[in-house]
């Protein structure tokens, strides 16, 4: 077996569709982001990144590094084991009582990223509870995926935010066996938003618990920041709720949000949670910081929310085609990966502007798309140059103008 | 279904067993470490933490804080998207770079975690080479055995360290399927080491890629930190050698080392990788940081085997029982979870000296231990103290004094 020639052989074929990754280096400037420096074939040029998860900027907001910089002073680098063997700091506890209340919960339990939370909780519950069955939106993340894949429970796929074939596909199933309803808030390459209040509805008739990935909605929405559940008054319909430290509280990590029981239960047996270094404690507490400071500030929402309006308004004056939704996302549809890439690379070397082509396995083939993540940072003249550019490319590829319809 | 009285049952169930995980919070202390502050019971407690995997300290040199703190300064707290999508940094760039020459390979990849490494390397290469077999150590961590797990490749244990029975497994498959030989240098309870030549000389003989963890060696053996296998002049003879940042390196994430075929296979289809936010710039710029000390340094390797034949020698001196092995991890066998958490407990109130009780799933039922860690940091008079607690446990426990033969 000639292992290299098989890798090589699998990487040409994704170089041939047009789907081998090409990864942008940047380097972000504290206190100027969304303004970073690209290194690209030796030399730097500089840029304005309008494609971060970093919503509101939060990775470079003075609370946040203080508290990173107070908390690498009074205990260093890493958390120097794994939750278990002494690796709980202080830092810890903090962050997963304030992400507990922020989402009415009893109990909240840290993991070392968004993806392992999914991963290793709905993995936990899915293999234990049972004979559980999980049912899982079309449209939900990679990691829930895997999640429930490698809990070998059985999974039905109810198509995306459709609540009549939700509830066909749970009136089907034994009453008594255990049940989880997995689903997220927003989507994060479509942008639409589920209808939690009836998805609880339903999960309730059949006596299903509700797993919520609010992944790209903590910190952007709610009265707190708790996320379109918090929003809608309807936190306490959610068995779990699942989020990210990574996006829009800008640093790294993840967690789940539920009962006391649930959650110590996962936290005594899921390997995800168990087997690995904890964060480092300056991470838990930039994090903490960024949680905080979300729970008493809507300014930042508020100019989020403007912001994206603004864009998606200029926009439609070009005619640019984007998806209709109700959140922060603009996602321009270009639907070829190559056109997808050249796009980018246009943008990027022309006009300093960076917005990564986004194609499979992101999103599926014949969707490749230009993600567009306005922030509170990126000022008018930034929004200027970038519909200008996106006007221009419009033009020089003979795009179509047609508005989109939602998918 | 009552979901939270099936969580609280199995819980109950866990404390009948005696295994049911309490968490120490600490507080480490930069500078002072291993001595850190112990919050309990609504009070504090100074204690000296000797079951941290920070096995050289280098969570606290000054290198690594100052190229943490540089990084937020420079770049501020979060990557803020996945490494396809604008959180590639330079930092990331830099510290693959570094981690490739490290072990002599043509590339390396980061991950969130050694946890993630494993179990994304091992999926994805496992799942995706056609009729792949996987040849696993019976000692492998749980991220192995899960990224095995999840690929649904065959699945073969050998038994742990068994050259005999590694070559008749290998020697029963047809000679064209592709192999993986997944194994570990140090085993992080035990403390063994694997016969790295032998198994690769096997490997080689049946045509089977090597796949070697070894996250409780990198930065502690070699001349440059790289690990057993660099100090026995084997780099070349791995496929892949994974590790961590989290442990001797003192900070956190993980990595595998490999061709660049193989690096950029993994780059483009492992889940794990690639749906997840990068690490923070400033982990990546820490652990660079202390990957290039140890590298020009011996000092800390040379302090650090020499405590803990000190330690060694002193618990012979009272006779109290430790598995003998060739690395510097030192477990006393207690053989049951009670008395293995009652001894803790008592060195932690009445001694100020912290030793997590390890017991099932970390390790099989019946071979609870305390996992002694000596490292650079730890002076004379604090091992004086370890050794001399123990010394009036095991008189107050009656525990044998036999030394107890490797397993
Ligand atoms: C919906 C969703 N869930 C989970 C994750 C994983 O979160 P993290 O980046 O913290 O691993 C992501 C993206 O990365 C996501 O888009
Ligand atoms: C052998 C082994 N491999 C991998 C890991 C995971 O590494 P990390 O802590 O960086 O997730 C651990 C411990 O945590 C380990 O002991």
């Amino acid at each position: 077996m000639d292992y290299d020639g098989f890798f090589s052989a699998e990487l040409e074929a994704l170089k041939d569709e047009g789907n081998y990754r090409w990864f942008a280096e940047l380097e972000r400037k504290r206190g100027a982001f969304p303004r970073a420096v690209n290194r690209h074939e030796g030399g730097t040029r500089d840029i304005t990144v309008w494609c971060s998860n970093d919503y509101l900027g939060m990775g470079q907001h003075p609370d946040v590094l203080a508290a990173m910089h107070d908390a690498l002073d009074a205990t260093g680098a890493g958390a120097g084991g794994t939750r278990n063997i002494s690796g709980t700091t202080h830092a810890h506890v903090a962050l997963e009582a304030e992400l507990a209340d922020l989402h009415g919960k009893e109990a909240a339990l840290l993991f070392t990223s968004g993806y392992v939370s999914n991963w290793a909780a709905l993995g936990t519950l899915a293999a234990r509870l049972p004979g559980c069955v999980v049912l899982s939106d079309a449209g939900n993340h990679a990691s829930m995926i895997e999640g429930i894949r490698h809990s070998r429970a059985q999974k039905l796929i109810w198509k995306h935010n459709d609540l009549v074939d939700l509830e066909a596909k749970l009136a089907a199933l034994p009453a008594d066996c255990p049940k989880i309803v997995a689903f997220e808030s927003v989507y994060s390459m479509e942008g639409d938003i589920a209808p939690i209040e009836a998805i609880c509805d339903i999960a309730d008739r059949f006596g299903a618990m509700t797993y919520l990935d609010e992944v790209h909605a903590v910190g952007l929405y709610g009265p707190r920041g708790g996320g379109i559940a918090e929003r809608e008054g309807l936190m306490d319909r959610l068995t779990v709720i699942e989020g990210t430290l990574g996006k829009a509280f800008g640093v790294m990590g993840g967690y789940i949000a539920g009962s006391a029981a649930l959650v110590d239960f996962v936290r005594s047996f899921a390997s995800g949670f168990i087997f690995t270094t904890a964060l480092p404690p300056a991470v838990a507490a930039g994090a903490c910081a960024a949680v905080r400071h979300l729970k008493q500030s809507e300014r930042e929402r508020a100019q989020h929310q403007a912001r994206v309006a603004d864009v998606r308004a200029r926009l439609d004056a070009l005619g640019i085609p984007h998806l209709d939704n109700d959140s922060h996302i603009i996602p321009v549809m270009v639907g070829d990966p190559v056109k997808c890439r050249f796009i980018s690379d246009r943008l990027m070397a022309d006009h300093g502007i960076y917005l990564q082509p986004i194609n499979y396995p992101t999103v599926p083939k014949g969707t490749e798309r230009l993600r567009i993540t306005p922030s509170p940072v990126h000022g008018p003249a930034e929004v200027d140059r970038l519909v200008d550019a996106l006007g221009d490319l419009w033009a020089q590829c003979q795009l179509a103008r047609r508005p989109v319809a939602a998918q």
